[in-house]
């Protein structure tokens, strides 16, 4: 069936859409959902999904709605749930509350909810219809649909890069590469995703943070920090084992003992393939864990092997206005490419100026 | 003196210089002028250099306002010559029709004219005013001014590279990297330049025509092919060699004897410095030669050698949507850095899509 959407349906699911990105930073590991209820143009209730355990978009917007509710119709940028998670469904209560019709962005992809909710509904008499501005709706969330669709999270590799595609000069030295305000941007990266990855040698050579670090006390679910560690080579007095943020080590199964440096973070093992830890096993593990957008931020060979074995959904990259020179560290470590048409193809999903820097978001042209 | 323009003025003006980009691919090695004749909005006249030994930009404009140049104001991107060159002087032309006003935008930087154009108007009672647009009209002839004011050509540095900043396979494959909106948009900054310079490497490997190629038969002066070749190694059979555009060869002291391969191009000596063509000396040649920008197309290190020497004013690069890999060829070679504080900085002075790719044009940032 092609429903037919009025430009008040668009305004209506565009305003739940932005209602929903207000979630940006704090649903993890729910989807980011909005809902908007309005008697034609005019907006009766509006609600977004704030935190886990918290109520749905639908919920917030029903309450503000009240007995307005009743005959209207209901924007929701994702499918109400049906099942009872640890909220009662949403389709019950849009179905209590007397709305004539429901407009829903996207399908749930979760196995308990999917159609579900949209039958629930019909048969109670609500009018359905689904797809209007079903894109962006999966946009938003491209974590949780990778996740429950293909299981595994959506990879996001951070990149930051001189003009000539180099990362840090030949000693390692990488500080000052991009300016603040794309260091901040790479912040508001960190804070929407569900984990931060990185490799052993990251970690030595560079001792990072890994949290989120947002202006002004913006809220937002502190991303599980991981760091592919096979041997357990991460030093006492790492700020990754720090404890303040959660933290998890994968390692392989012959790692050193647990020597008292970890007490504060937790370790697993994942399965090895070759030299270097299984990254597809990697990526299960997080997926099993909910974890829907990885933020990968490490050096050009976990950067690489990601890359070489198909794991990279999107490169952000940051391109500095300067030279470094052909001597300074690669963007990536990538087999060796003997015919031109192997070359890796990618397109550009957003171009933008961020302070002097340009930033870049690729996904595979695939 | 501080001019106050009127919206008139600068309409006017910018009309002027749309008309002066016209000859862009054709004044060389004059400048590209413009110039627009008005009564208050009314355009009387128009008129634009085409090519050298032509007619002035000022003569077309009052041929055509004829009996209504008097008293009009004439608007002129580069000040009018005083001076008896190939054709008479324009501001005795601008006297002689009886214009009440002149306004320029940029000041001639050549000894024979600067001021004297200026002053003749003055003297015959017309009022002059300068600086309107200044910049956009230096900038449209800025390898003029650079060959005048520094005595070398404007540097131009074509690049194109693959996201990760490489410009060939390691086997030197690189065909295919950008784009064909790309390579149509480089025959276009070639056209407008007065020499193309290469290096021997880059004609040994790859055997590049060096020529320019429009699309509809549009009308160009063909740039002069420069060959940096020490040794003289261009092979007999090279398309450099083929006769088809100006070509001038240029060569160390103790270069092998011109054995008859070069009887169709100009050779020239050079001073070398070490084991390379004095790269400042091939500058002040082509300075000599008129050349006001030269575009250069060619291998990392001569690219390199040119950028570490402080001698490229522009890099125009084209990024393409794919990486090469860390085994492929590198965009310059540059001395190692081993202090980020000496990173060469750049600023961005236009970014732009064209088609798949993405085009910066690049300066220094000092």
């Amino acid at each position: 069936m092609t429903s037919t959407f009025t430009a008040i349906d668009h305004a209506h699911m565009a305003h739940a859409l932005r209602l929903a990105e207000r979630g940006l930073f704090t649903t993890q590991p729910n989807p980011r959902v909005g809902c908007v209820i309005a008697h034609g143009e005019q907006v009766v209730g509006t609600g977004f999904h704030q935190r886990a355990g918290e109520p749905h978009a639908e919920v917030f917007a029903l309450r503000e709605a009240a007995d307005q509710a009743r005959g209207a119709t209901a924007y929701v940028t994702l499918e109400p749930c049906a099942h009872h998670g640890r909220t009662p469904p949403c389709a019950d209560a849009l179905i209590a509350a007397g709305v004539a019709r429901v407009v829903i962005a996207a399908e749930d992809p979760f196995p308990q909810v999917a159609g579900r909710g949209i039958g629930k509904l019909r048969d109670a008499g609500i009018a359905v219809e689904t797809g209007l501005l079903r894109e962006r709706a999966r946009e938003l969330n491209i974590g949780f649909f990778s996740r429950i669709e293909r299981g595994r999270p959506w990879v996001r590799v951070k990149l930051a890069m001189s003009l000539d595609g180099r990362t840090a000069l030949a000693d390692g030295e990488s500080k000052w590469i991009t300016g603040e305000a794309a260091r901040a941007d790479v912040q508001r990266w960190r804070a929407r995703s569900s984990a931060i990855l990185t490799g052993s040698g990251t970690v030595l050579a560079d001792d990072p943070r890994l949290n989120v670090r947002l202006p002004g006390g913006e809220a937002f679910t502190p991303p599980l920090r991981v760091v592919l560690d096979r041997q357990l080579r991460t030093p006492a007095g790492s700020h990754v084992l720090d404890g303040t943020a959660p933290t998890l080590l994968l390692h392989g199964e012959q790692a050193g003992a647990n020597d008292g440096r970890f007490h504060k973070v937790e370790l697993a093992v994942v399965a090895e393939q070759g030299d270097a830890l299984d990254l597809s096993a990697v990526l299960g593990v997080l997926a099993h864990r909910h974890c829907s957008e990885v933020h990968v931020e490490a050096g050009p060979t976990l950067c690489g092997a990601l890359f070489a074995a198909g794991l990279v959904d999107e490169l952000l990259i940051y391109v500095a206005p300067l030279l470094l020179g052909d001597a300074a560290r690669p963007l990536l470590q990538l087999p060796l490419l003997t015919d031109m048409a192997a070359r890796w193809k990618l397109q550009a999903i957003d171009r933008r100026i961020v302070g002097d820097d340009l930033r870049l978001l690729m996904r595979s042209a695939a």
